[in-house]
């Protein structure tokens, strides 16, 4: 049998209805960028906004700073993760949104839907992704 | 106020003796690498060796075979985050590994340490990476 038709039905594809559904609530999510150096992963919190995903951090920090700069006068292709995994039971589901972030001017942030970030302090930067591209898998457990 | 000191403590650095005794007990992490059409994010079940983190996933699927291809023949730039927030207190920490990722061999594979992955089915491509730098956040509520 080859590797490909092996797997078992344990792990589903998820269709871009579910996908969504499930990262319609918001809360903590990860950003994936790349600052020059490779891959980065930031943990953000976020909202949904139709097929965006909207985020802010702090302009402080340095991965935060990497972000930015990586952002700051255009679009850079980023990657945006959501999941939820139960350990006792081990399942769960994973959301991947790809596509282009670009950092919100002053005007697009207050018409933004707002997002609540936990961190205190100065949280300036915000961003959408929007995305190209919807996948999302559940693990069903064994 | 420049924005640069305006951060409050509830965000705190966290040194690499620190990071490393946060994600010992394993569990699930999430890879974050190019697969040439820009960063993807892929949560696995992972186990930590060193200053390394071990974990493997399936051939099939299309982010894995992405994942293998990116990495077979070589070594990728790859990140390797790993997070736990509560929603509930609004705390939490996140460490980043940064490095290089290279698929294992046989001879590797059997030497490593056993990472038990929860989906069934064939899983059979194992990775190694190796952090070249280690940092992490914690959350420490508002």
């Amino acid at each position: 049998m080859a590797p490909e038709s092996s797997e078992q039905p344990a792990l589903e594809e998820l269709d871009r209805a579910e996908c969504l559904r499930l990262i319609a609530p918001g809360g903590v999510g990860r950003v994936a960028y790349d600052d020059g150096e490779g891959p980065a992963v930031v943990p953000v919190n976020y909202t949904v906004d139709g097929e965006s995903v909207l985020f802010r951090t702090s302009v402080s920090g340095r991965l935060n700073r990497s972000l930015l700069s990586a952002v700051t006068g255009g679009q850079v292709r980023a990657a945006f993760e959501v999941d939820h995994f139960d350990e006792g039971s081990r399942t769960g589901w994973s959301v991947l949104l790809r596509g282009g972030a670009h950092r919100l001017s002053d005007d697009e942030r207050d018409k933004a839907v707002r997002v609540d970030p936990w961190p205190g302090g100065e949280r300036e930067a915000w961003f959408r992704l929007a995305a190209l591209e919807i996948s999302g898998r559940r693990l069903l457990g064994t």
